[in-house]
């Protein structure tokens, strides 16, 4: 007699999760180097040698009660002194650690700015495509997501559909660039015209409307992209970040909030946001790691296999007549399906031993989401499957030759 | 504008936490050690040289990739192997990974259980005196609180009151032994005697009660005793377990759930339970931790400073006066206080430069906690401040030789 809405959740599953699963049974099966499996975020470039080299001393040098043991819910004050430093040095800001929560990732950190600000029946907007735990995260507090449909084919933020759903009842926005799924950077004349949007809305509203930003993608940019530090351009912004991406280390649950230094009530939403973290049940960002982010909190994983996969899928992929936009950061593509149904597809792709996922996980059907931070070979080795799948579906790709890639 | 709920949680605050913070402003103020601060459960007693020999070999050996990357939700299949085997050697069970999750501590733990099994204004039953957080672990998934008055004076289970309030509406108990804050280990029989109550409601509404058993303290016990294994006695448990104390390492966040064999609906309550600890940002528990945690699933710290430190603060407070239960376990006791206002019994206690919490936090007004994971040291010399304390509050203890402690 569990909870009906988990039932509910078992039932339908995560398609990206029963992927990962799936794809462990199939590497079983046929060998790990002939699946092609393209679904989960999970980094495939190791973390810098810096981050062994820090958690290694640490081990040996500091006092293990210490290093283990509780400290404030927000996290170690030297770290967040530290972060702090480095985020004014790069982006022009005046936080201090009292603008700064260590967190389970950025998972935890969304959870907690959302526990802070929400009323039950509170609106959190979503700019579809979207990474679909943003619904939980959002009902885990009785909000209700309201989603903006896709600006097809851009995948920018489509402002005609924001203006229409804003309501009395909106209380944030979540906004996540470099995007999960679509790898596109939010301009940053968009991201102005969204502040201004938001901005008089307030006003008319009066009462605050927050921008929360995911950030787990920042380091990840193609072709010397900038990426718009949402802070800049408004005051009511909490950032989750995660080391998860930029250092490789997802399973280590690293990550940190920021709320701005001239948020409304900044202080108070500190206090309540540490609370939070401790009442969700996360009491504090795991010890070891908030000392080796402490270290390492200016490096990043080397991220040119990515660059250089995003460059061969998107040239091979557009030549064999799958269309989409060229992803300008985080690791994933965001191609249309051949066929409306892209779950159908994503089913077919299996047959060839690849793995992707459908669109309606990001609320987006018809596309699919190609994951690739994989081995280059991977890549390499996936693109037959490919080519196949692209005849099976009639798509009007030039014939590429195998060699020269 | 942060969440109403939030702001009031900011107003009153977490006493202990305010403790903590207020102790560490102490220490800076008169030096650590003038100030006798008995209000966190912190470990002092260092995790065992085998947690920092694991994690400097498992740093030093594993393929980083692995070792940081996502694992399924429910944790590494190997080092959940390895605790069902634990678990089964020690309490004769039959526990398979598939009845285990690794969690963001116990904390972690009950919220994923509560998310599992919670519907809105569904009844947890608390009995009181209790760790606070349960209430707020409860509000998380909107339910009830049903809080059972204390046992006085032997905080066993108050089974009038219990049966009195069970109701329809009931879904879960909390159950916590060794308890904070008293240290009492409820007897077999309770535990018996609490099983069968349940069984019989159990039929009686036409549902599944579970049994929730936060053990956190169940490897720190005094005198020989042994604490029953909840799950030997009732099908439908929940048993939430955290390294925190019986490795000393608190802040790095390491527990699991595990999910009875033979609990109704198993299967799918594992399922759910995995999905319910990635959408509440959880996501896994921290890997290396994991990792380490399979190596050193059989060790425990040393913990004869908590014994040792029971047994002077027991001897030389009762002596002065202080009436209370000789604790069995865990690292607390629970004095009555003087005067019937507990808050300004533990105010006056601050004039020693001595931090208490108030049993008001425990749902148990008139009565003190006093953490005594502290160490021996702070114990001895906290006993004049003690004494004066006594004397001020005109209790009617014997004049104590300072010798011979």
């Amino acid at each position: 007699m569990i909870a009906k809405k988990m039932k509910d959740l078992v039932l339908n599953g995560s398609t990206i999760r029963a992927m990962f699963e799936e794809g462990k049974k199939m590497a079983e099966q046929y060998g790990k180097e002939n699946v092609y499996d393209f679904s989960l975020g999970n980094p495939n470039t190791p973390p810098p040698e810096s981050v062994k080299k820090a958690a290694l001393a640490i081990l040996q040098e500091e006092e293990p009660l210490r290093l283990h043991g509780y400290m404030s819910n927000a996290g170690y004050e030297d770290v967040r002194d530290r972060l702090a430093e480095s985020l004014n040095a790069r982006h022009q800001m005046q936080y201090t650690r009292d603008n700064l929560i260590l967190t389970v990732g950025a998972a935890g950190a969304l959870n907690v700015a959302l526990k802070t600000i929400l009323e039950p029946e509170d609106e959190v907007v979503l700019l579809a495509p979207f990474f679909g735990e943003y619904i939980h995260y959002v009902q885990n507090f009785q909000g209700v997501p309201v989603v903006i449909p896709p600006d097809i084919p851009d995948f920018s933020i489509n402002f005609e559909a924001l203006e229409a759903k804003l309501s009395q009842k909106t209380k944030a926005l979540i906004v996540n660039t470099p995007n999960n799924p679509t790898g596109v950077i939010y301009s940053e004349d968009d991201i102005r015209r969204l502040a201004e949007l938001l901005r008089n809305k307030q006003k008319e509203y009066g009462h605050a409307i927050y921008l929360i930003s995911d950030e787990p993608y920042r380091e990840i940019v193609f072709g010397g992209q900038t990426v718009p530090y949402l802070p800049k351009f408004y005051e009511n912004t909490f950032v989750g970040y995660s080391y998860s991406k930029s250092l490789s280390l997802p399973g280590e649950r690293i990550g940190y909030l920021v709320i701005h230094h001239e948020m409304e009530d900044a202080e108070e939403t500190m206090q309540a946001a540490s609370v939070a973290n401790r009442i969700l049940g996360f009491v504090n960002a795991p010890s070891l790691m908030q000392r080796v982010i402490g270290v390492c909190a200016e490096e990043v994983s080397d991220m040119t296999v990515y660059q250089e996969n995003k460059e061969i899928l998107y040239r091979e992929l557009t030549a064999m007549g799958f269309e989409m936009i060229e992803p300008q950061g985080a690791f994933y593509m965001f191609p249309k399906s051949p066929i409306p149904d892209e779950k159908a597809f994503c089913q077919a792709a299996k047959r060839y031993r690849i793995l992707l996922v459908p669109g309606s996980t990001f609320a987006c059907p018809g596309y699919f989401r190609l994951a690739f931070c994989v081995s280059k070979e991977t890549v390499l080795n996936s693109l037959e499957g490919f080519r196949q799948l692209a005849k099976e579906f009639g798509l009007g790709g030039q014939d590429v030759p195998k060699a020269g890639l």
